[in-house]
């Protein structure tokens, strides 16, 4: 029996969920799996975890898999797949929407919860699945044969990445899926072990649970699948999200309160708070709004980041000197943002040429700009290339900015192409948008996880 | 018979000195030998481009070797050289000075010339120098035997070199000697051969003429001394210099005009036309000024271009934005200048710590900050180390230049202490100093050669 301190005793009666909600749940989860095994078709099974009692009370998510002989052609399984899911939905429910993953699914409404309807092959090995669903079955029957008796020190693991802001694996977060968060309280023994440990961990720690490590992977954080060898299950951590999970658990051991379960709120900040803070800066803000593609996130959020990226190095060519940007995704319009340590240059450009040896080119070079009106040379740099001071293209970060000069940058292809249908830049306090209040505190009262929390 | 062009005929009319002028010249060196010989201990050895009738008219230099037996002792030939030196300059001249090199020699002036009466070794090896100026008298052996017919080619290319401001080998020129050119014009056989295959060299050109290089050297032109398998003759020449010369070589073939011979006099700037560049420009100029220090010119200008290297380092170390940087010594004052394109900054700064996973340093990072007064932070960034936005501690570069910090920066040890006793910092128009007009035409309306003669 571990031994839990007065916190997490109290964050698991706020977690683990009541006889009263696990019978509720049990009941429809059942219903739903007789459902599919009566179709004669399909087997059912119901994975995630509800599958794996390790789900926080309240949450209101059943998986529910259809296993399909592996025989069957992949357009007969997600036909066949997708009538048994409408089938069950609204017999059931009625409310339901189809999905696409990697094939498509039903996601339905059924008794108050939120019930994704999922076809996949029935493979016994786990080296022979056809597609990403297929290992979800052996993710759950390997953390189900395993994980009793350390159901509660996941629950704590999901609440505190939850609350530290590390939980999820999709792009975004950039976090901890639950598999991971599960498979790390086994491979250290529970919830305090996990903490411990990690606070040693170091930029590609690699664990490797059944010791079975198939390739070599370059992810800041490595974590075997036990049932692919080839696959890593922390792929998803970024190198920042995995310090920030370590400082939460360096903060939680210094001081184990109840916060690193339920942080205060995060709330954004007002309008005459955002000018105080860009007049004691001092630095120069600009922002890029424009129309948010109509993609899924997975597809949009990647591209956000390339292009705010490739803006911010669009800048730095042109002499200026950025200090931070970051990329939000409304629902209605994205919003990227760039602070600026210097906006504004001086006319002067000096452009450097090839090496005076280069014989072809070097002539090419000087003839271009003898005749032109420079500020001086063509002359040799120190290290024997040719340079010439001309007039600078871009003085300001406005101008460049709201020019077709930006399309040069390095954009992702819905943003470029919502960019170019109509593209708001603004500067300084004009920058504030009302949409984005809690972005941009987080923008400006950038913290690492422990120090918000000590400086409480 | 080599075929000479127009301009060059005439500038071999300018050069070539007359026969009254090889006859004095022969007369005083010829008086200066016996003199040499008559000690009894010493034998006189006329080197240099007297010795190998390679000397510009005008020019007024004698060198006199003395030369003792090897197995005299240093200090011996330390003292006696001195002294039959003096007595030689007090005989025919007067007015003479020690001077210092590997060891002392005397610098007289006898009927109108300057003469250089050195003592070194008479070694038979050139393999068995025991001083760097033990090697002239094979320099000279060497060019004597094999110049012969070469001489006007020899006088085209150091009026050539000269006039494009590449002749000499210190520190301030960096370019060629005039042993160097005598060399090239041997290994190419003639002034326009070697005008011609110049414009094909490449960085680390490598000409060995005799065939026995030695070792390897990475200097962008390396020239084996004939006498000396581990020698590079071209060590002086930098990048740029080279790179100057190529460029002349080229201007001079595509358009051989006397001005390559006899470019116009470069006049200074005024201070009127100084402060319109600069308003012009939109920079910022920052001038240094202080003491020449008491050395040689070969110890000073070094430790000069180290100095200013490290305070544009240090200025970009602190956020600003060097466009150029350059340093002249004066009789009485150095002078440093440096030309920002971003002189001011936000007092925002963002100070990046160690990695995270680093357990006992972001411990110590993380503590410093999270009681002081900051901007933002510490926030983890993307690359997974702790930063935090904390005041910027020189936010414009004169601050920074008149302060302590300076002395913070990479300087030369005599240049340092002086700049310590009293160093005078301006910034803008109040730049301008009447003492390095010239230099500063030169540091604004900077040109490389071939680009300066085609604007005329």
């Amino acid at each position: 029996m571990t031994l839990r301190n007065e916190t997490e005793v109290e964050v698991l009666s706020r977690v683990r969920p009541e006889k009263e909600e696990i019978d509720s749940i049990c009941l429809v989860a059942e219903m739903l799996l007789n459902a599919v095994n009566e179709s004669g078709t399909a087997k059912g099974m119901v994975v995630g975890s509800v599958a794996r009692n390790t789900w926080i009370s309240g949450d209101r998510d059943i998986d529910v898999f259809m296993l399909y002989p592996p025989e069957m052609p992949r357009e007969a399984l997600e036909e066949e797949g997708i009538i048994l899911g409408r089938s069950i939905a609204s017999r059931f429910g009625g409310q339901f929407v189809e999905k696409y993953a990697e094939h498509p699914y039903v996601n339905a409404t059924i008794s108050g919860f939120d019930v994704d309807l999922v076809p996949c092959y029935a493979v016994t090995d786990s080296a022979r699945i056809q597609s990403a669903v297929d290992r979800t079955p052996f993710h759950t029957r390997y953390i189900q044969s395993r994980i009793g008796g350390l159901e509660d020190d996941v629950l704590l693991m999901k609440q505190f990445s939850k609350a530290g802001g590390v939980y999820g694996s999709d792009l975004m977060t950039e976090g901890f899926a639950g598999y991971l968060c599960e498979l790390l309280v086994l491979r250290y023994g529970g919830f305090s072990a996990l903490i411990e440990a990690c606070q040693s961990w170091r930029a590609g720690q690699t664990i490797d649970i059944v010791g079975h490590q198939g390739k070599q992977f370059d992810d800041p954080l490595v974590v075997i699948d036990p049932v692919d060898p080839n696959r890593n299950v922390a792929a998803s951590v970024s190198r920042a999200q995995m310090g920030e999970f370590i400082e939460l658990c360096r903060g939680y051991s210094a001081s184990p309160g109840l916060e690193f379960f339920y942080p205060p709120a995060k709330d954004g900040i007002t309008r005459d708070e955002f000018e105080q803070i860009l007049s004691l800066r001092g630095t120069g803000l600009y922002s890029i709004s424009f129309a948010t593609p109509h993609q899924i996130p997975d597809i949009v959020v990647p591209q956000l980041r390339r292009s705010s990226a490739g803006i911010a190095s669009l800048l730095e060519r042109n002499g200026f000197v950025v200090n931070r940007y970051s990329e939000a995704m409304g629902e209605d319009h994205c919003y990227l943002l760039f602070e600026l340590l210097v906006d504004r240059l001086p006319s002067l450009y000096t452009r450097t040429g090839p090496p005076v040896d280069n014989a072809v080119n070097a002539g090419k070079f000087s003839e271009k700009y003898l005749n032109q009106k420079v500020f001086s040379g063509p002359f040799i740099n120190p290290d024997g290339r040719y340079a010439v001071e001309i007039m600078r293209k871009w003085v300001d970060v406005y101008s460049l900015l709201a020019s077709d000069d930006i399309f040069s940058a390095r954009l992702g292809k819905h943003v470029m192409r919502s960019m170019k249908r109509k593209c708001d830049v603004r500067a300084g306090n004009d920058c504030w948008n009302d949409d984005f209040q809690e972005f941009l505190g987080a923008f400006f009262n950038k913290i690492s996880s422990v120090g918000a929390l000590k400086k409480e």
